[in-house]
């Protein structure tokens, strides 16, 4: 892997254009909003449309984070609707070889019938709060970055714990502008969730591999689920109502959901290692794995139907990295980031005072990346677990880290603590499969480690792999249970061979991570914070902050695009799906489910089946609700064009375009081909 | 091994005998007191001896503690004199092939002659404190006995930093009476400390192991060192004076000592563990490295030189642990033990308040040591480093625990932290050789082990032993000085072989010691402090607390006794030491240094040598002085003999005596043999 290197190019421009620049209005779409920070005068201004607390407020309750991805409240009896990818686990874990629910997709008729899925929580945002000057003021004069990040994290566990135990939520402190500002979010969970409704995979990721990231597109990506409180579906009022007239070009749609995360403030440095450091490793590793699964795939329709969530994500995170990918190598783009960026620096360095202050930021971080890539390799394969792919280390890291870290109140950790009791089903021969190939990828890489020495030093990465998936008793949720609740002692003491190995490679793993969170992490939240300050103090707060995971709205226009001189339409139909299938010849990914063939003429085939609209999104946003001025549900978002995945890095509206399910689609299926009015009715409150 | 079995012999006695023991008053000379217990009463009465306290602070402030040994002040300008096998690790680390100090003795003719030992650093008590209340005020109604202890070792540990940072003294928190009670010392500390005087290794272990604990005696077991302090000699008032007449049979005399341990407060079930779990393993441990080390010594004069040390340790080690158990494996001794904790809980028994609060302790003492039985092995192997017989690997794990355990600042890790600017020289040949048969004695005993498997797998005990001595670079100490100040990033990340075999076999040593901690120290704790408190209810606190490792006075007095039938005198004389070796025609290990043949015609060979006393004493009171009532210098401790090793457990004043150096005969020797009239001045004060 090459280092790092820095290539600067030498920008100037003059003081006026600058100026002018810095006094520039918002003129754009761009934002995933903070809930607190929705720009408010904007839309007003720019749509006339004057965002009410009310509005903000329903819109919120009745958004739901689903596993790392978005639902929403689509009944006032619990029903949650969600992308079928972003269920897709859940549905897996339904399944076995005799039910496979993936490929012939699941209606409960009545709620006796609904399924509960073990393992998943849902998440409702109660409330925000801002802690900002709370977590600032843990730094004292004199404090290493390192001393004023563990000095924050102390806060920030604290906080979080104080109002996990005052509200009884689970409450999480969100970092924003890179430590410029600190929010406290509240979320009421459930974790009594049951599969009501799940296409069949053809319909759902109709075009597969092939045409994801791309549009025009044809998919029915759509799984519903219902929450259950005490035993009951749950009553709300925080529900999404279906929108009764259809959709018009130029129309104005909001979306809430949680994008995992963008990288529009990170300095031109960070980019460069990016791309140079961090992609073509992760690319590189996830063609690795496709590969491979694809073999594994290719044995039987069992180890098909085992491996192909797993291969979904996979190829999903790979088209995703490279698009981003694509960005940093264009040319243009990264000579906007860094003009944008030699702006802004130059502002500050004619600016004594702001000069002192924020004069080193940039360069500090510039460090950082040099010292991230020297050991970026280590990282990834000890500490971020590449070398053990597979569910039972993960697991018993987990017990590990539970059992023995300092802070062991933090959320993430009690999410995990309850994931233990129940893990979807776990085939060892699969485990066994993917941990062997990565043991030899850590063995080609990091031969003269002394864990790999100890792990590999004379047997094949074939027989430790099976020793360790056949020797270990981490699947019996009972043998878990009993591990997390003995602590350290239990675990210490452990002979189970998956703990033996998390506990051998744990103190390397501990000293990676204290080593990324002193010489990288550190020092990138100093200095983040120092330039959210300086951007505050030049531009205001009307810049977006970069997404997190959590709760934000983003909003646009419904509207088509122009592509290689072609008019991309913003919405499909039905009509469509099936021409494109048959153009196929209806081969796969090209394939219908039966049934869609067979109830065919049933169909009113001029239904709009997905839309696109200039939102701002990003992965994590699967599944978000697309609502219009009303508030009334019109769509879900299911994913991004391939012009969309730069934007991670720069925003842009000509050609990038969010892609959703048009929930009349929804309707129209449900009735003609899934007999399942009773369901239509439900969502369109005609119960 | 076989498991601790509890074979109760059944006891009955009337409760009239028992109240009768109860209300009698101590009538031996019994006891290692703490300075701040002095039986002042027993001593007034019995001998007619007022001990005021002048007399006391002036024993403590001149008792120095050596190592885990004793020693004391002896001159005003800073002499320490101790026993040369107290120094003699100090000795060896100045020695080399070339200037064996240790054959040939030294003697610094001037002070700038006098050679720095690296390492060594002694301390003086300057004060106790009793912090019984505070400590036990730790302990909140519910808590389990875990949490008590937790909760005390936080107390003291707070005691402990907030004494030191008030002080600048290293401040140490003794626990007395298995709980009962907590007393709080100071200690002045002193790092520069210069070798002025030892014997050679012939005279000062002459009988060498067949008479170690054995008497009559003639040793020469003296070494003689200065403290400097800033660069000059330290002056001291508080220095023993010596005695200016010759001890006679009967008199009073007075130990100031640090001896190691006792267990004469230990329950039945305790000491049955020790007869048939714990001493079993240490006697055939000892051996088999006795055997080794004997083996190595053979190789050459200069491995002879190296092991010589170690070998002395094994076989004195041996030899009172031998001893130890012979008092265990003795009937009658358990007999009487049983008897005697069968008065008391009868007693307890009988008076049902008393019975509610400690009718359990010996119960709960009992299940602990079945449970410490259960994973002994192990525990000894992996947490006591019984399976890394290397220098190195010592210095690893201090390491290692320096930077990842929690606190930090107790005073073992400060010294630990101090002592690793400077070790004395260690030699890989032998470090190679004591690690191979230990890692050997691993795979013998633990084969199982996951540990042992990914060390031993697939190579060699010697293999492995090799590459990691020879791999390690912890010989450097400023290899170790930058570890330790790297933290755990730096450990954790550290590739060294040493460091990591430390890493890997952390997490099951320490689950070991957790275990330990938990399962059986905490239920001791807390059944040892309701048992002593029970004590203090039915006795008083006339019972002599056990010994702890901590400054103790003890008294007897000089007096020969009877052997199977035959009168052994209370001295021996230096034509005593000439007869013996002449009966043994001068052959190791009753040889004599050249001079001392030579000189011989220079001696009164009528000078008392060696002399014994019914001190209580006991491994660790090694260079206590031994005082008249006057409070002058008589003699050095340096051994007990056969009979006194039972008194571990049992005190007995019939056969049992400590056995000292007599002051005289190091005069003599000074003066006559080494020429060092000089030295003998300034004891005698006549500079």
């Amino acid at each position: 892997m090459n280092r790092f290197r820095s290539n600067r190019i030498k920008v100037s421009l003059s003081l006026l254009v600058l100026l002018l620049w810095l006094l520039l209005p918002a003129v754009a779409d761009e934002g995933m909003w903070p809930y607190n920070l929705v720009p408010k005068d904007y839309l007003a201004k720019k749509y006339n449309f004057k965002v009410t607390d009310e509005w903000l407020d329903h819109l919120r309750l009745a958004s739901v984070r689903f596993g790392g991805a978005s639902a929403s409240f689509v009944s006032p009896d619990g029903l949650v609707l969600t992308n079928h990818h972003v269920g897709r686990g859940a549905i897996q874990n339904l399944s076995t070889a005799e039910r496979d629910l993936i490929k012939n997709g699941f209606y409960a008729r009545t709620r006796d019938q609904e399924l509960k899925c073990p393992g998943v929580e849902l998440w409702v945002l109660e409330g925000i709060e801002d802690v900002t000057d709370k977590v600032l003021s843990a730094e004292k004069p004199g404090m290493s970055p390192q001393e004023v990040l563990a000095a924050r994290q102390k806060i920030i566990s604290d906080i979080q714990k104080e109002a996990t135990e005052k509200t009884g939520l689970r409450c999480q402190v969100v970092t924003l502008y890179s430590g410029g500002k600190y929010n406290l979010y509240k979320y009421k969970t459930y974790n009594d969730v049951r599969l009501v409704f799940a296409v069949e995979e053809e319909i759902a990721f109709f075009g597969g591999d092939p045409d994801n990231f791309t549009y025009p597109r044809y998919d029915l990506d759509i799984s519903i689920f219902r929450v259950y409180e005490n035993g009951q579906p749950l009553k709300t009022p925080n529900y999404l109502k279906w929108a009764t007239s259809p959709l018009k070009e130029g129309e104005l749609v909001f979306c809430s959901g949680n994008p995992g995360s963008t990288g529009r403030l990170l300095t031109y440095d960070q980019l460069l290692f990016l791309r140079d450091v961090s992609y073509p490793f992760t690319i590189a590793n996830l063609k690795r794995r496709q590969a491979l699964l694809h073999e594994y795939a290719n044995r039987g329709p069992e180890q098909e139907r085992i491996s192909l969530n797993t291969i979904f994500g996979i190829e999903n995170s790979l088209k995703a990295t490279i698009g981003y990918q694509s960005g940093l190598l264009d040319k243009e783009l990264m000579a906007k980031k860094l003009a944008e960026e030699q702006k802004i620096r130059q502002e500050i360095a004619s600016r004594p005072e702001l000069s002192k202050e924020y004069g080193q930021a940039w360069e500090e971080i510039a460090q950082a990346q040099k010292e991230y890539a020297s050991f970026f390799k280590e990282y990834q394969f000890i500490e971020r677990g590449n070398a053990f792919n597979t569910v039972y280390f993960n697991l018993a890291r987990a017990l590990v880290r539970m059992a023995t870290e300092r802070d062991r109140q933090n959320p993430e950790m009690v999410a995990a603590r309850r994931m233990f009791g129940s893990t979807g089903p776990i085939y060892d021969d699969f485990e066994i499969y993917k941990l062997a190939d990565s043991l030899k990828q850590l063995k080609e890489e990091l031969p003269d480690l002394q864990e790999t020495k100890w792990l590999l030093g004379c047997k094949s990465p074939e027989e430790v792999a099976k020793e360790l998936v056949t020797g270990t008793k981490l699947k019996d949720p009972e043998f878990r249970k009993k591990l997390m609740e003995g602590g350290s002692e239990a675990i210490y003491q452990c002979q189970d061979p998956m703990i033996k190995l998390a506990l051998m490679v744990e103190p390397l793993a501990r000293g990676l991570r204290e080593r990324y969170e002193k010489r990288v992490q550190a020092v990138e939240v100093k200095n983040g914070t120092l330039i959210a300050k300086a951007l505050f103090q030049l531009k205001g707060t009307s810049i977006p902050p970069d997404a997190t995971g959590t709760l934000r709205l983003s909003f646009g226009v419904v509207k088509g695009y122009m592509e290689n001189g072609k008019k991309i339409p913003f919405e499909t139909t039905f009509a469509g799906l099936y021409e494109k299938a048959k153009k196929h010849n209806y081969q796969p990914p090209y394939s219908l489910p039966k049934i869609w063939l067979e109830k065919k003429s049933a169909l009113n085939l001029n239904t709009p089946l997905n839309f696109v609209a200039t939102i701002d999104s990003i992965g994590g946003n699967s599944g978000s609700p697309v609502v219009n001025r009303k508030g009334e549900f019109v769509g879900a978002l299911f994913d991004g064009n391939i012009q969309s995945l730069p934007t991670r890095f720069v925003y842009e509206e000509k050609l990038s375009r969010s892609v959703m399910v048009d929930g009349q689609a929804l309707i129209e299926a449900l009735i003609k081909i899934y007999d399942a009015k009773p369901l239509a009715d439900e969502l369109l409150g005609k119960k």
